[in-house]
């Protein structure tokens, strides 16, 4: 496409370059989800770009490496979860928590701050019921036009996978938990 | 398992805690197998662990997000490639750079300097025939114990699959290329 295209110049679809905020959702059971969604927002982070993330199981207290490595660089990282307790009966602590979460996503999305926010475990709480799918596609079709917005987790609902743009699924080939007993080793799995 | 257990004390294989460095690898045709290794070295970083990446496709001339990224945080990413060229005739060049990388590679896990090393796009050298794929393996079983090797990229070699720990195929179930004919968005995707 020429620098100064005549006005009557109009580009193939397939060639415009549109430029606009992707919705990406890392799925499915394999390893690599929530790691390639922070890889996204270090790759992004070094371009300049604003960015922050929202972990919706993972707790303020605990440590974990994406969470240092953030604190190191000033990327914002909530934690609004308090870990994987989902075998406790009283899951409205959780549910709440979540609910908590989202409300601070839905202002970070709207606030027009951020390039590349990041909502990490997202699809838990939505397919427990505790966040509405309808209020989450609303929210992203309202969101900033260069916005980008990733999610992470387990069975993403299908009509959030309907709405993304680009949906990944991680699959499992092999896994040294189950087929060596070698337990998770850090700085690499947490 | 106690803090000093008798002498006579052996743990059941399965509650072992074994610590050793794995090996890891992103296939597939999706998304997501370079970010998530440069999210897992983050992570490791965040942990003050020492990490490296080479890169055998993308040149040193081009300014990825995520070797801007590695810049800012001072991590060693050495990009050996000449960025996609495979259309020309003259592959003469691609050989001896990914030989090259390679050489620094090996160079780099004998080092015993490095917690986390990603070799990424790794997958395509070997598949060309450029790179023995027994001489990888040789390299990667007689390596530090306690580093860990993230290998990228498509059509991984089985004999390497065969090797490694964890192995993680992505795959695409929808793109925002193909389906939409959007572009490639900086930051998001490169």
């Amino acid at each position: 496409m020429p620098k100064n295209p005549p006005e009557s110049f109009t580009p193939p679809p397939n060639l415009t370059r549109e430029r606009r905020g992707l919705t990406v959702i890392n799925t499915g059971n394999g390893k690599g989800k929530s790691t390639a969604a922070f890889g996204t927002m270090l790759r992004a982070w070094g371009r300049g770009m604003n960015v922050c993330a929202v972990q919706f199981i993972k707790s303020e207290k605990s440590m974990y490496g994406e969470q240092m490595a953030a604190e190191k660089l000033g990327i914002d990282i909530i934690a609004s979860g308090r870990g994987f307790t989902w075998t406790s009966k009283d899951l409205s602590e959780d549910e709440s928590r979540a609910q908590h979460g989202w409300a601070l996503a839905k202002e970070k999305i709207e606030s027009g701050e951020y390039d590349v926010i990041v909502l990490d475990e997202f699809t838990y709480p939505i397919t427990y019921g505790w966040i509405d799918v309808e209020d989450v596609i609303e929210c992203l079709k309202n969101r900033p036009e260069m916005l980008h917005v990733i999610v992470t987790g387990r069975d993403a609902d299908t009509k959030i996978v309907e709405y993304a743009d680009l949906v990944t699924e991680m699959n499992e080939i092999k896994h040294p938990y189950r087929d060596q007993g070698i337990p998770a080793q850090k700085g690499v799995e947490f």
